[in-house]
């Protein structure tokens, strides 16, 4: 996590909330006044954001104090209060529903995401989301991801070599020719992931020196036939279409890692309030 | 919509993605020959985002040209082709997934807003998101609620009073007096919203003088006593709560309004693919 | 106010006048110096800008401390101090003039406010600006008129609606048609103004349902008699070169609002010099 | 001129008008028929801005265009029409007032240089402006006093250095002293203005190699004095409340500029309007 | 190359050297006639930023054109014109010393990175980049390491893991064991590079499964021995003072990459003008 | 020095540097733990940049404190250690690269100005950087020289007119008839630079006003000619080629000032280390 850069994301976000001023808790009598709102979950899910939701509070007004007595990761049972906020009532109104939102968000992709690392666990295969995450938020969904007991893939796309089906439809030629070819070039600290389409693109991927080979909506019975076939000389990630339901026949051992793009595409905020 | 803010909000998307560079595609033989896409639906649903979508290509190389078939707020069937892209491989490649991201999110908003406005039209009643929404993406994710068929709640702090429990709390005393006393001070173009709480709040709110006021977590039967005791008076906003299951319960005549803030926090997004 | 965005233009502002330094200042042997600096109202006038002026100091740098003894809105006399800076020489001389430019600014405004103000009030008029503001200080200005005793028109282009004689041209019909129009997708905690360019649309727009109508450039008699026509149906704004001069003619009983242009675009700043 | 922060100006501008989005313009039925507006005079004044007019609406919508039958610089007579803009009717209101808060503020500033440079020049004296500038504005204000045949005092802190009394007084010494220690570290790019609080200080500044020297607040007289003492010596600056009302006395010969905050921070916009 | 990011870079460049406009030029008469510029080499190297160059001037101009005769990692030889900018005067001026400031700094670290990859090429060994770049323009740099023909380390801090000896001495224990914990943790699409700061750390570093082990600071000698010992399990990096001098005892084979710093800490940039 | 900005580049540089997080710093264990690093010259030179560095460390953290013992300017013998650091790992860690990455190269740009003013001091002439700077830290490589002991040049280019060869060329008629229309319209406050491509401009220059006459590429001889022929009416500054191999010829007596480019565009890092 970068702060420097979490913290922008959180000013903008109160820019958007906030306006020209909240003008409704202006105009209260006795927002002058000190309260205390406390954060109390109102699901079962694991915690996620908490020093986010904290710095909402506190970048739009220094005088505002949050205690957590959970840490992310941690998890929460509906009822529970894990924290709270003092401060100014002008501050603590006008800044909780961006908190909450940044809160609720980042608790709902960990939540989910726990719940498949757990289902994976015990093959040993890892649950990591994928670049389908919400335009300006990757940063806090991939640590949300992390939070919930996921892996990360790849942060963007200058962190590491993927090449799939469009690339080597481009070269127009032999994958493995494009996989070394890009070998050759690409920095020594950089893995390249290469996708097979079809299990023929196996071999050639994986001879071609791919550190990662990507299967790509592959039935269960072409993945057993993958790994036994890799046998060791790449690192194996299953993607596409893998989901809640049939995800309990991907959990083939010697697979080493599932993307699952509905982590941060489809999911529900987890319900957490501030009670005053 | 303010194509200035959006464009912002799309390059700074681009920018996330890529990086220092797409180190993929930069490296893969004849990335530079052009190359059309085709945006085809995956699933049901509403088109929304198509001009967001093509300028995320646009934005990141103007050589790049986008052609859409179906408009916003257009019908998807799964399996539809809606639209291409053509240009340099490279930046195709490069914009494809942050301009899916957008695409996907934002038909999955219309698609919501859809079913739920076409349940709540027969009862002459609106369907609103709330500001629950995603930091950083509100103006696009209210322009796909009313792009399905719902209606905007306001767009920030700034846009209109709206006096919830805590205010009343504040302010130490009858919610009509604070109503009377915000109104006094609030510009001549706003408008002011009152929660009530309970049904004993309905009447003093309404006689101050509220232009809306929110019936907060009530049953259908405290609305419907509700809406007979306010009889025109002001406008009835219901929030609280209502989804899928209890909706049917609430859509009681007199209701202008109600507002669903899983339109916002909780979707799935909606599977269009980019097929090159 | 939203602090966040006033911080950036104060910050902003700074950088503009500062450029890469201060050299006169860094030159100067002793510029380390504590020194104090006394705000000292040279003109009487209204207060505005205080906290503004104190964020120019400490933004520049956290070591200056300003002591107000009045607050916005507060009446000035020609001679008085009314507030203290003090820090190091270096930071005070160079944050000066900055600090003077808008406290000048926004207390020339309240000013100006409040002499109008205090005109309309006997007869229950509100006065308020218009969107004649400096580009980039919209919110400060706005503050300014609150502050004076104004009130506040519409905060920007997205909080209300405003149909004016343009708009009912290109829409080339009834702008009772355009009215009804506009408010069956308006979302419902928007108000919607109409402007009447001459009496005979006066009704139509009422019956239409604005909640607004602006009487653009009438005769105080036309004024009278539409007050008489809308008998309470509508708010009644008056726009179209009222001034000092002829804004006697307009203070009509029945009246609510007066906006004057003036107010934001042709003012004086007001005298006030920072003694060190 | 800068353009590239020009733009920015504008932008921002924009933004800070349109807020989300121009709701009014965009619910009107006929928002995309090409329509011609034509920019009026409504006052005889200096036309300023016409430019930075002109990219409001080509910023917003590169369909718009401009055509201007004038020159910043050139008279305006109450009533000439001297420009056009054509475009969608949705971009031409939206970015109206915009285009207009600039042509109107940047046309009252050079219309009040071009009046008091035509008094100062039979007596060959220059009249500038001073940093006494609207916050975020300067370079564009400065642009106007020059268009309207004022010159330009320095840009910002960093273009010259600039000994006041302030700074006399931090040193604790012989105000010949300091401006001898500024010389030698400044830049040889660089002049040094000095200001004499009062004649004594005359002497001893000019001897000390000041390239300008300030006559803060002398009277006439005490100027015709320090003109005939100073004899050439250095380029000689009036300022200190020389207004419409004084400045018959100060056009003395043998100064050379009069600087004076009024240009800049109390002036009148000049009418002008957009006719569509 | 991300050409978002560099086009921001360039734009604020432009606004450094620019300021509030360049007087020089905007007061020199017939600034508004067409010009030709000539980019000429005034000694031999490597071409790198021939783009970059271009875009300083269309983005100040739109009007202005680039025509490169050569692309960048091209060989220049002295008094070689490699292309021309027309535009207005006025503009090609303007832009000129930016773009050169880019174009000789790239060019100068190409120059160098070739000469020294020439050197490193025959015994199979890549010279790369470190972080020691110049804040703000990394990506730039690191486009010209690789232009030259060298190759790239690690982008930032978030690209691979990278544990050196101020790690292992934190986690206080046995290097492997931190080289293991890391591995269990950081994403499968990640690299791990692990710095042996003597030859006793080679072994558990590469046994823990370190992918890329860093020599730092070793004599030829140790190298040679720690070649052996790796024995292929791991990539093999030098670093530490390595410079033109040394260089030679490292060319070792078996050793995949040496770093050196100075290739953007310490570089000349290339002399080229701008004839007009 | 603008702080506001210098931190603006921090910032900038770290996030740059960091990107989404500092995942090896993250992964260590004992990452929280309180260290305390000795920044150490590892050559002879001259400090610059302490202060810069120190911001890196407390705009990443503000836990964190930086000492110096030696302020900028200061000499540094080699195995000096001129200050310390302490803080959480985890932000000492992270923040020292970029801070280092400053410090080396501003000390590097320091020691070299140091080392030119030495040998030019003795003639009464002043050494000074031109605008080839690194685009992005102009201010901070000024300032660097002048903390080396030499001068600066203008800072941009609104800071001071300065007519080369292409703006004669461009007006087209003399020389003298362009510096005298400069002058005209130039700021009072404002110096006019003009460059003598060759002897015979000399005098022209001169005669017509110029403030600075600079004397490109002129032969020693020639500038021998040039300051008897000038005679004290301008200052003197000699450009072109000037460097470390052929300067003693150049320290003539009566000559002003020597740029030299090469003093922000070809410097070698001076070496500084952070010892944890």
């Amino acid at each position: 996590m970068n702060w420097l850069l979490a913290d922008e994301i959180i000013r903008n976000a109160l820019v958007e909330d906030i306006g020209h001023g909240d003008i409704s808790t202006e105009l209260t009598p006795g927002n002058d006044r000190a309260v205390t709102g406390r954060f109390k979950a109102k699901q079962d899910g694991v915690l996620c954001g908490g020093l986010v939701a904290a710095r909402c509070f506190t970048t739009l007004d220094p005088d505002c104090a949050v205690a957590l007595e959970a840490d992310d990761g941690g998890d929460l049972k509906s009822g529970t209060v894990f924290g709270t906020v003092t401060g100014p009532a002008r501050s603590v109104l006008t800044a909780e529903r961006v908190a909450l939102n940044f809160l609720q968000r980042m608790s709902g992709i960990a939540t989910q995401a726990r719940r498949l690392a757990k289902r994976c666990q015990p093959a040993g295969i890892r649950v990591v989301e994928t670049r389908k995450t919400t335009p300006g938020l990757r940063m806090l969904e991939k640590y949300a991801v992390l939070t919930g007991g996921g892996y990360n893939h790849r942060m963007d796309l200058d962190h590491a070599v993927m090449l799939k089906d469009n690339h080597f439809a481009l070269a127009g030629g032999d994958p493995a020719d494009v996989v070394a070819a890009v070998k050759s070039r690409a920095g020594h600290t950089m893995k390249v992931v290469a996708e097979a389409g079809d299990p023929s693109m196996v071999e050639p991927i994986v001879s071609a020196g791919a550190d990662v080979v990507l299967l790509d909506n592959f039935t269960p019975a072409q993945v057993s036939q993958a790994v036994r076939e890799i046998g060791g000389r790449a690192l194996i990630e299953l993607s596409g279409g893998i989901n809640d339901e049939n995800l309990e026949g991907y959990l083939i051992k010697g697979v080493d890692v599932i993307s699952i793009g509905a982590l941060t595409h489809s999911f529900s905020a987890l319900d957490i309030s501030l009670d005053i």
